[in-house]
């Protein structure tokens, strides 16, 4: 019954999605387009970000392919606990893991597919009116939306009942569970190259084409005669799109993963409770389609508040249907690890989350939007100079890590006072409770900033260009908040990783050791294991950080070769009258992003491996928790930081302090610049950083029990 | 007997420090000048900076003295257990915390004196020959390394003797200990106020010089016709010197309580074994003056490494001579709360923090001395200006933290498992070994930099500056190091000290809540309140950094506007006819340095009480540990970036990559600006951060135990 509504609501899901394509669809690509000659250009800018972006995917794919069947064969090989005569958990594992990876693939293509497709659908529909635009560009990010979230759904529903019918029914529920966390690492493997690599390829892109174009060249933001404005355009996909909609894949798959395995003891035998985090997903879905029907914005006004305010009716939606619902799911008290719950307080779990989340997006806010002091402070600070802008960029990030910090605090604390480790993973799952509004938003601003980008190339008129960047600096804020959120998620979820990984080593450990054996209770701060893997653990973010920041300076590097050659060597290209090789430019970010993923990538996956391999589990839980609390602060700090100068570019641009081209304006472009790395690749790549570090920990439990802490 | 030798070995070094400051004060200040009006040049100069620096001390003095009556008081009233009959420890606590505070005031004091009397005497002398400049500053840097180290010697020695006479014969060796631990607590909370103070006040002055001077008048640096240069000048004596010394007295001062609070019970009435910690500390001194003995450098060529063998000698020696000592002194074998240990084990921890903190020194270097690829390739960024440049330092500076993280943590887990907790504060005491030479070349570096100021300023011979700047350059480098000792000592004591805080709360507990009730097990990453803690922890030195570099900034912006008004207001001033006003600068930066530190030394010092004193002893220890593991890699990165963007530009201005003028060089220009508040106020103020919030969370145990934990 519960698996029935469940799928139910994923294929509603899945069908709101199908209804939003049809309507982006039937607006004509050229739609009140007469000249012939501009059709011909739309056409052309529209099909080479389109062709780029699908470039890019099919690099990555072939390399995601060749790492999910390698990575599938360790699982198999060497998460076994030969524990019971059930089953080789290896093999089961490997299987959700592939199956984990290839709905991620599934949700990031399509959501990249429509945005490629709502792009020039938004620019056609600015030359209409801003709220037919407005309407493409929100219905384009529903898209991602609801298919994200109903493909998590299905995805995690089916394999539940595929794996339950593979294995003895005999089997406890805990290693069900446990198995189906290899969907969770699966969704975020891919998550890792998704958004790393797209992270580096849209930056590449856009550092390349603004130095060499508009700084060498002179010539304006979004000029078709610059070879890397299509590579620029097509990042915004790949970086925004499919990045960001990974990594909140993972999230949503490892949250659902993480509370599962938590309770499976707990609701052993009880398929309504142990299905109830899947089960907030999907409530997700209709609440958020009955979001969608009450918002539409017609003046420039009334744009920014709308996506606001989509945010806030989804929540509160969510918080009044998921008191039923965790009212009937949940038992009316139950107990976990010799604590005794209640579901009301599963529910308090729930509804911190989501507040938390609410929280942490408006303080984002206010450090990253020029409405308020802290963007209008930074933007002055460019008065004095570049590295006045940089010292207060920085502080800046830094004291905004502080509100959000407490807000989560505020929502590790009580959840796990209501609900232990269980109620952690709940208040993720909340957090994620508006999931696919803030995809909606997310998906928004790329579409938007893309057609902008396409009436600009197409030299539409200017009124266009004016609509489209009303809908995209509306964006601008709203991904800010949006990256709150999957900072915030990504922090609950690894925590509730956390936990899920010590309760399963504890299981194995005893069964090995003997019941007096006591795990959970030597992750203890005067271990010395435990505090010098949490030492070790603090440095790894920045580590991390150094790694994805130098790659967008290599990267970029290739891309502004290649475009100063292309300006050297075609004939009559800054006169408009020679054509640009814009495939060249996407096919080197395209390699240097894939190049460039991989140190990181092994550095996220083999920290803990090797570890634990050398250390033993204690090291392991040190090295989880220090690079989470470490990491976390630098992933605010890093997409604050970015964000307050973007906007404070943004805002001396907008005529304030001298406007565009004064003293003031270069010293904001500086900032903007050192920003984008920081806000676009290592900032949110440290989210995947935290988050698969703890669930790769949770899947290889048997491993470390195994073969793990041979140097101790 | 062990009381007598280490006496003799502290006024062994007063006297010492005696002698050196006789043969610095032997040249006259005006030595081979014949000039007359040179020669009044000079001495107004050099007088000028003298003055300005005791202003400077005798504003923070009278800040620092309310505040230490205030504080004393507090401790008097809020430290007393009440669970012996024996004494009022708070009464006797607040008596070491002011002897802590004026022992590490007068070491400041003196430093600086000699500093300011170095200074031109170093200018002089270089206008006679390199290696006579050299010796003099090498002279003004020992007096300060003798004297600190004596009087930190000096100190402990008599706060143990007169309290143990003041306090009952009955009292346990631990509570005397205890009471102990204010000595450092005073010494840590002076050097909050010199570290941050001194850190504003010295950039202040740099920012606001450079910004009106250089940027906006177009004059050299160190130009007698800008009205804040002597600030500048005043400024390097105020942080480098006063500040980092009591930055080390503290360092030294804690990890000498924290080895006695630990090794307190097993030594008890061994006064021998007791004393050891300070007995480390003392033998310093011999040993560092063999290698003064060693040591000199006449050509160009020799300076920098004769500084580097000064350090590596002073280990070496240490390294044997302490292998006797600790045979002799430390108990065969003993036990500590159950564990057995050796001597031979704490040899072992000694000598790892010996080698970490050379290891971690080197590693300092080699990320920031531009005779290696990383400055090299940073200034290399700079081609594409001063946004690639700050990437690519930022991202420098994350990366540089990796292996002193993970030579830290090998000298935080081997001395762990060879000698516990005494091991650790060993450890930090052995990284702490060559204390007298690294506080001789930390001082030597102001010194130097000021000879080269004076030099300018008065119009001196070419050759003069060019001598100065050899020195100074030298002086860089090892500055550099030096910072690597100061955060890795910071990071090992703060460890230290988190042991001992939690081993007294521990046996305070004990007594309150009956014998079976067990802190040091529930200090787990389980337990909600400790996570919790340790997440809040970590975001503590992002705010705190947050606020140090803002202040710079308010109290820069003081600068510049003062500064400019004197361009525009006193006749003849840019032609050299009127005379700028000096004091009215340095009275600026005096104000804004005490006005600006007062709001982080709050942070800092209400942090761990308020926690405490709401969520109890769990949630501060979650605090210290998350606040110490995330504010080491801050506080290494600071340091780092800003001393490679600092010599990146010295790179280009030795006439690489275009030199002095080209474009390469305003670029690496703004990420020397940028660096300079974070390699001199927020990097090293965060030592103090971890290691003030541990000592005063040590301290403050019975308050914690009677008041603490109102909201749990």
């Amino acid at each position: 019954m519960t698996i029935t509504w469940i799928l139910a609501l994923a294929f509603l899901g899945l069908g709101v999605a199908f209804y939003y394509t049809s309507q982006v669809k039937s607006i004509a690509p050229d739609l009140g387009i007469d000249d012939p000659e501009q059709k011909a250009r739309l056409a052309n800018i529209h099909g080479a970000i389109a062709k780029g972006a699908m470039a890019f995917l099919k690099q990555e794919y072939k390399f995601m392919a060749i790492f999910m069947a390698v990575f599938a064969v360790i699982i198999a090989l060497f998460i076994d606990d030969h524990h019971t005569d059930y089953v080789n958990e290896g093999i089961y594992t490997a299987i959700a893991f592939l199956f984990g990876a290839i709905m991620s693939i599934a949700s990031g293509y399509i959501g990249m597919k429509i945005a490629t497709l709502g792009n020039v659908r938004t620019t056609v529909s600015a030359n209409q009116s801003l709220a037919a635009a407005f309407k493409v560009a929100v219905n384009s990010g529903a898209v991602m939306g609801f298919t994200l979230v109903s493909l998590a759904t299905l995805g995690l529903v089916i394999i539940y009942v595929a794996l339950k019918a593979m294995m003895p029914a005999e089997l406890p529920t805990h290693i069900l569970m446990e198995v189906i966390a290899g969907f969770g690492l699966g969704g975020s493997s891919i998550a890792l190259f998704a958004r790393v690599g797209g992270g580096i390829f849209t930056k590449a892109a856009d550092v390349g084409a603004d130095l060499v174009g508009k700084v060498e060249a002179g010539i304006p933001e979004d000029d078709p005669r610059n070879p890397a404005v299509i590579a620029d355009n097509v990042g915004d996909n790949v970086g925004d799109v499919a990045g960001m909609g990974a990594d909140l894949f993972g999230s949503c798959a490892e949250s659902t993963c993480a509370a599962m395995v938590i309770s499976a003891i707990a609701f052993q035998g009880n398929v309504e409770a142990l299905l109830f985090p899947i089960a907030i997903t999907a409530i997700g879905i209709p609440v958020s389609l009955v979001t969608m029907f009450m918002v539409s914005a017609k003046t420039e006004a009334q744009v920014g508040p709308a996506l606001k305010r989509m945010l806030i009716i989804s929540s509160v939606l969510m918080a009044i249907v998921m008191y039923f619902a965790t009212m009937q799911m949940v038992p009316a008290t139950f107990e976990i690890a010799g604590q005794a719950y209640t579901n009301l307080g599963v529910y308090y779990c729930f509804l911190i989350g989501l507040i938390a989340g609410l929280v942490v997006g408006l303080m984002t806010e206010y450090y990253t939007s020029d409405a308020y002091a802290p963007v209008k402070e930074l933007a002055k600070s460019c008065e004095t100079g570049a590295a006045t802008n940089i010292i207060f960029g920085l502080a800046l990030g830094f004291k905004s890590s502080v509100g959000p910090y407490l807000a989560i605090a505020a929502a590790i604390y009580f959840p796990w006072m209501f609900a232990g480790m269980y109620g952690v993973a709940i208040a993720s799952l909340g957090m994620l409770g508006t999931l696919v509004i803030a995809l909606t938003i997310d998906a928004y601003g790329p579409v938007a900033d893309n057609a902008g980008g396409i009436a600009e190339m197409a030299g539409m008129d200017k009124v266009v260009r004016e609509r489209t960047d009303v809908l995209d600096a509306a964006g601008n804020t709203t991904a800010a908040m949006g990256k709150g959120f999957a900072i915030g998620a990504a922090i609950l979820t690894s925590l509730a990783l956390f936990a899920a990984f010590l309760t399963r080593a504890d299981l194995l450990l005893k069964e090995k050791n003997g019941a007096d054996f006591d795990l959970l209770g030597s992750i203890n701060l005067l271990d010395p294991m435990v505090f010098t893997g949490l030492f070790v653990g603090a440095v790894l973010p920045s580590f991390f950080s150094a790694m994805t920041m130098k790659s967008v300076g290599s990267a970029a590097y290739d891309m502004i070769e290649e475009v100063r050659r292309q300006f050297r060597t075609i004939p009559g290209i800054m006169e408009g009258t020679g054509q640009p090789d814009y495939e060249q430019c996407v096919a080197i970010s395209t390699k240097a992003a894939i190049r460039e993923m991989v140190p990181p990538g092994i550095l996220i996956i083999f920290a803990p491996l090797v570890c634990g391999y050398l250390f033993g589990i204690q090291a392991v839980a040190g090295l989880l928790a220090g690079s989470l609390v470490a990491g976390g602060v630098l992933a605010i700090s890093s997409s604050n930081s970015g964000g307050a100068w973007d906007n404070a570019k943004k805002f001396v641009e907008a005529g304030n302090l001298g406007g565009k081209g004064s003293d003031v304006h270069k010293a904001a472009v500086v900032g903007d610049t050192v920003g984008d790395p920081l806000k676009d690749t290592s900032g949110p790549s440290l989210n995947i950083l935290i988050k698969l570090s703890a669930i790769l920990s949770l899947v290889f439990v048997p491993f470390f029990v195994q073969y793990g802490g041979v140097l101790v």
